[in-house]
């Protein structure tokens, strides 16, 4: 791509779709609104910022690998003492009629949600604005709703790592929402339609707000930057990548022989994937005393564009090896890329999508502020937990975050046409 | 509209249009935005959300007039004990030349920021992303820097109202800075710098996050949406409209003779306005209790559109008079339209520009949600008191709300080149 070309904004792209008759797109009104210049009837204009939506329906829930969203809501409930299965049930099928109607653009017809009903929703007159909803089961879920005999084995309460801080009452969960979209308004409107739907069977245990550069505020086109202005996931799998599914996503089978009894009770997690979820909080006015040169040295990238210090540009393969002039390690020993590589983890690795988050400050003056790392795998022993071990102590990085919440969901597949999430499980 | 044309993406947008050869630059924004792309011969490639800046100098400080972005921090400061009027002068000018050189989207130069100084920036390789700050003065402000004899007349401490249910720690404030972005990591970066620039002099008292659509999510071109899903804003005065200027911003002299002592003093208001902030607590649950119709007949207008009960649509002028057929009024006598309108206090008006809030959860599940009020006038006295006053008591929207913290900030007129934001109080 020329340099001219990469310089072309995206109102001007729009309009000149627009005239190539593309997609009868042309500009708007003032202030950023793109309209459908064609005949439209009364559909509403929107930019494809608004316009894009994501399916609900699929092998996988939506979420997991979608290009995380520049506004994040995560959410965990409890069941209601005295709730079961049963409830849960009509909550599961409730809360997938709900987001299968708000991700592709409608409004809820589960008038339940509202005395004002479909024509009360906060976010009237939105495109889906790539809206996903992803729901999770936590461990405590399972003895609860009676379905002892399905939890699956990957799900075990991770260990505790000596550098954690962990709020418990930010911590696990029943049940676990994951909200995202690129408009606040949109995210804002579905939590709380999830949330009202919850009344009476679940309580809400834990919130938090999260996000991520809004799209076109830069011309990175794959990955963030953090709170700390690291560019964060550069070495993330790839859904390219051949063994992508198998190390993200769950078999649905334990891996031991057929005739092993557990064999059938996670069938129902075929297609599904484990969430590891951390509140991390980042010690900015810490790190932002460190020279910039200390701070990639503790990462093991460039600030500026990401390239590891083995050389090259971002996307370039990190050299564990290469050797300084000076004789020193390219990569330091404690460098946060080299401790997380999966080549020092026996390959294990995970698919972290996160949101920064930015609650304020606490009394003196210090950002409560960090990331909302989410990471997913197929199985959290061979991924977050392998990963952690030795992150936690040997990672440079460790002196500049700290854990503060912890949580780990199994995530079932993607729910069929007329099918709700969790079905296979609740109903098996 | 099709299911094919929905599903158009931005990336097929974007590779449609650049097949096509364009190489051109659009503006982006409202009056007085210019791209920054275009400014920059080997700039990254951005879109009009990133590309967009508004201009720092002029006669007024932007963040008024300019049209609210997606992303928004407010923020308060107390002089630190000892910190008068020479610290004061020293901060606003690292302030300014900080705003300046952000809001063009350079990187401050001011290193003693953080040790990492300019290559150590969070939001690297973005654009301004129409980023503005804006900065005001408390009644507190002027005591503590000597300079008892330039506070305006219009700088009164707000009256108490009844409904009110403020938290003196959330509320008030020696330095107040407005800033909004549409992308979260420039308007982020911008606070971290900022408040770190205030190190010694200045302690933080209360910092507040807010949100607004993003543009392209809707179709609506001008007014947002709050988060009861109601249309907000569409009677603000324009700034086409003659007297504008003389309700929206300070003219520097009190109204008085010439001759009165005090026409000298408040010069350095000139082209500034006055702040009224306030948190205003959006009692969600029990406005969504309330069927639709009973939610328009709150407000005065329609849900779906923003149109007056009396008819028309969203901008047709609101008639106060019009009898529905069964002898009732339209817009019932404690509207939140009628009780507000400067028909209805003298003609008292001010500018609102206000962002959504939401801070999670109450440990009862009550959403800590509503508006981050921040309203515009001449003189708050003919703005927002007067209108408060009859608002306070006889709008039928003071069930669902609730006013947690309060606020009034002279807002200097605009720096111009070579001159910091304050400079004509600090050096008068």
């Amino acid at each position: 791509m020329t340099e001219s070309q990469k310089n072309i904004s995206r109102r001007r792209l729009l309009s000149t779709a627009g005239a190539a008759g593309t997609a009868g797109l042309a500009v708007g009104g003032a202030g950023g609104a793109f309209s459908y210049a064609a005949a439209q009837g009364d559909s509403p204009a929107l930019s494809s910022v608004g316009s894009t939506a994501i399916p609900f329906h699929g092998l996988h829930q939506a979420g997991i690998t979608t290009p995380a969203q520049s506004c994040g809501h995560l959410v965990a409930f409890d069941l209601a003492p005295g709730a079961g299965r049963k409830d849960a049930v009509t909550l599961l099928r409730r809360w997938s009629a709900s987001a299968e109607a708000m991700t592709a653009g409608r409004a809820p017809t589960d008038t339940a949600t509202s005395a004002a009903g479909a024509a009360g929703q906060i976010a009237l007159d939105a495109g889906p604005s790539s809206l996903t909803v992803t729901f999770g089961f936590g461990l405590s879920f399972f003895p609860k709703a009676g379905l002892h005999d399905r939890i699956p084995a990957a799900l075990q309460p991770l260990p505790a790592f000596p550098s954690d801080a962990l709020d418990p009452r930010r911590s696990d969960g029943d049940l676990w929402i994951q909200i995202g979209a690129d408009d606040p308004l949109v995210a804002f409107h579905a939590l709380r339609i999830l949330q009202k739907q919850a009344a009476g069977t679940a309580t809400l245990r834990w919130q938090m707000n999260g996000f991520n550069r809004v799209p076109g505020a830069t011309a990175r086109p794959m990955t963030g930057r953090n709170l700390m202005g690291q560019i964060d996931g550069t070495n993330n799998p790839k859904p390219t990548e051949k063994d992508f599914n198998a190390k993200i996503f769950a078999s649905g089978r334990t891996g031991r022989t057929q005739a092993d009894s557990r064999a059938d009770s996670e069938a129902w997690m075929e297609g599904g994937s484990y969430a590891v979820v951390r509140r991390i909080r980042m010690l900015l006015d810490s790190w932002d005393r460190l020279p910039v040169a200390h701070q990639e040295a503790v990462i093991g990238r460039r600030k500026s564009d990401g390239a590891p210090l083995s050389g090259g540009t971002e996307t370039t393969p990190v050299d564990l090896n290469k050797i300084n002039p000076d004789g020193s390690l390219a990569i330091a020993g404690d460098a946060h890329i080299r401790v997380a590589a999966p080549e020092s983890n026996g390959g294990a690795t995970m698919l972290r999508r996160a949101f920064s988050y930015h609650d304020g400050y606490d009394p003196d003056g210090t950002p409560d502020a960090g990331l909302l790392f989410v990471a997913w795998q197929a199985d959290p022993t061979y991924g977050f937990v392998q990963v952690q071990r030795k992150l936690d102590g040997g990672d440079g990085l460790t002196r500049f975050i700290r854990h503060e919440s912890s949580a780990l969901f199994a995530v079932p597949g993607g729910a069929q046409p007329g099918e709700y999430v969790g079905q296979r499980l609740l109903e098996s």
